[in-house]
């Protein structure tokens, strides 16, 4: 009887631990106990670790040192040891507090991807196998899985992109039908915009998957955009924590859910802004092929290309081509487009680094008016040149110099009724 | 007819190259240019390589301080990465060179163990799988692997102990019936002795598989002695070699041979020295059922347990059990006891760290006599305490203090006729 009544309350939960959080063995000590904390509860737990903080950049760095022009699939061999060597680590410190723990890499689960290597794309999770391994191993053990990374059809080491472990996480929520999906980070949950630039930023109790995604891919780093995506898709109930926080309450953390219904909607829900842009122009390109015949080589090579700034007509059928990437790609693309001068037929490059895109994101827009307008006077008070403006329903970007990110962010923040 | 004639020279290389070949990038692209040699000859290489140096002793220092006692299956995937990472560096600085390389890690291979995690065997590697793997990339593919590293039958990562990349790399050239394995190391061949504690130590040309055995067994660190037993197993054309040589002739570096033929045979070919052994004494153990508990629990927990010096009876059947082992085990074994004292039935454990084992070896030995003698008088000259003798065929022996390791070791090359 008593067992029967047991079992009602046994729940899957799923525990993201961001590289923050797992940064030296004293905090992945803490985690462990975050862990045993559900363990505890009789929940059946499976955990998803980052790389311990500042691991994966070592590994780009020697990676990029090797070669430049690095083929992604040597990258993602070498970066997925970062999640690796955690995973191990933390089963480690909870067989040793007597919980039956047991590591899986990407291959492992498996969890399958296609072979867009360095920014894979998750196929399938076989859940029965999965959770037969578990099972094989123990009743009661918890699954420590290396998040960020997965295995093509041939075998091959994938990973999911930069953040790739709270995909990993939310894919395996989904897939196995947990109860809920808990990103614990070194934050206590979603921010009105980054604390650290504005101190009146505010946490955010619940916001809609659709802002969160806006706040995710325009520079919130709390949460990776294809978790939340995935999140929406498959409705899993997501909730970001902090790490740090000894006591877990309902009012702990974000809740990421359908809607927000509130009294009084605001226009603006919050303020992100991302960093390390850099805007490369292509001088004397042939306005009929140019921008084909360069997309089609950078989306040959992997390289996201974020705004595409403009086309400007010169003499001779020749324009300049503008668009943003991220600054880390910026001498992977110059040389490759250099590499490729003679058959993409252009003049110069010339790149500009040092840009931030700012952007002010929230449901309301879709039925509050002039909230463009406050973003632009608010730009033109300060006197920020606007390198480039880009827009969606529910959000407004501007690409800025990065010299203007504290002043712009803290007045936007204000202009928007958000320091209260 | 030329393609025939070109065909007839296409050697299959095995190419090994160990943690300090590999130390840092600079190092790893003169490992390139090694490759590059043989495969500009129109070889078709397979390249085995180790983690860079420092880094498994990191990686194994992290496992130790989540949980002295670890459970070797996680041991085994926190130390793997280290290969894992030089695997694709190698592989991505000859894709500079314009080679088409491609990085295997164990499971990759797959390259199939048993599953005594830590110190597993290798069961199988499938040839034809394998083969199929390198040519579905390029048909001149390089195939670079992370040495030292296996899969189970059920899927898990095994290591195969330390140095264990010499292995791998014998196992492959056994398994692709290579017609060379060079391993290149740091030194430009087997010495005498450590020329680094004996002066006069002079490169041997030829050695045996059996004398290299006992050398590598004893602490000659060049080669793991199972890839030596593996060599005279499968008769691999084995070679050690220098990394850092620029060219390599006939002459060049140690071969490893069946049989050597000398016109006057020396009754020792070489002096080694294992360090950092500890001696453990366990005081009023049964003497009938002491010893057989007691080596069931470390061969249980996969210690190694090396000379088994006495067991002294002493007054109502107890005794004391003296065994050496590493070092680095010490905390572990007798952490281990301790947890066991009552099962054990012991009264106390007394350990003694920073001693060495000195032995000399030779095939010479089985013709000559009074070589243990040479041995025994050298030490009583100079005053040095013997804690155990061991012996066999072709070496002798000895425990001692480590601090008369240089003193030892000088003047048994001497009077053995090694300095000429």
């Amino acid at each position: 009887m008593n067992a029967s009544n047991d079992r009602k309350h046994i729940l899957l939960i799923v525990q993201k631990f961001g590289g923050t959080s797992v940064a030296d063995l004293e905090k992945i000590q803490h985690v462990a106990r975050k862990v045993k904390h559900e363990w505890d509860n009789n929940h059946q737990v499976i955990v998803v670790v980052s790389a311990m903080a500042g691991v994966t950049n070592q590994l780009i760095e020697q990676a990029s040192k090797a070669n430049p022009l690095y083929d992604n699939q040597e990258y993602d061999a070498i970066v997925a040891t970062g999640e690796q060597v955690t995973a191990g680590l933390l089963a480690l410190i909870l067989q040793k507090m007597n919980m039956p723990a047991r590591s899986f890499m990407g291959w492992q689960i498996p969890m399958l991807t296609d072979d867009n290597h360095k920014h894979a794309k998750i196929l399938d999770i076989d859940k029965a196998k999965f959770m037969a391994s578990i099972k094989a191993h123990d009743a009661r053990a918890i699954a420590i899985c290396a998040g960020f990374q997965g295995v093509t059809n041939n075998g091959r080491i994938s990973t999911l992109g930069r953040g790739g472990s709270d995909t990993s996480a939310v894919a395996l929520a989904a897939a196995i039908g947990a109860d809920r999906c808990d990103i614990y980070t070194d934050v206590d949950g979603v921010y009105t915009t980054d604390p650290n630039i504005v101190s009146k930023a505010r946490k955010i109790d619940k916001i809609s998957y659709d802002e969160m995604l806006e706040m995710a891919s325009l520079g919130a780093k709390v949460l990776q955009t294809r978790s939340v995506e995935l999140a929406r898709y498959y409705n899993v109930k997501l909730r970001v924590l902090s790490s740090f926080e000894q006591e877990v309450t309902e009012n702990s953390g974000t809740q990421i859910i359908q809607e927000v219904l509130q009294m009084e909607e605001r226009s603006v829900t919050g303020i992100t802004c991302s960093q390390d842009e850099t805007k490369i122009t292509i001088l004397g390109v042939d306005n009929i092929v140019g921008a084909a015949r360069i997309f089609t080589l950078l989306s040959d090579k992997k390289i996201i290309v974020d705004m595409i700034v403009q086309v400007e007509s010169r003499q001779q059928g020749l324009g300049n081509l503008t668009f943003t990437i991220k600054s880390d790609d910026s001498e992977k693309v110059q040389a490759l487009l250099k590499q490729h001068q003679e058959a993409l037929e252009f003049e110069q490059i010339v790149s500009q680094d040092g840009l931030i895109k700012v952007s002010i994101v929230g449901s309301g827009m879709r039925t509050h008016t002039g909230v463009a307008a406050i973003l632009f006077n608010t730009l033109k008070e300060k006197n920020v040149p606007i390198h480039a403006v880009s827009t969606s329903e529910i959000k407004v970007s501007v690409l800025i110099d990065a010299e203007y990110m504290e002043l712009v962010m803290r007045n936007l923040h204000h202009a928007y009724g958000l320091d209260e």
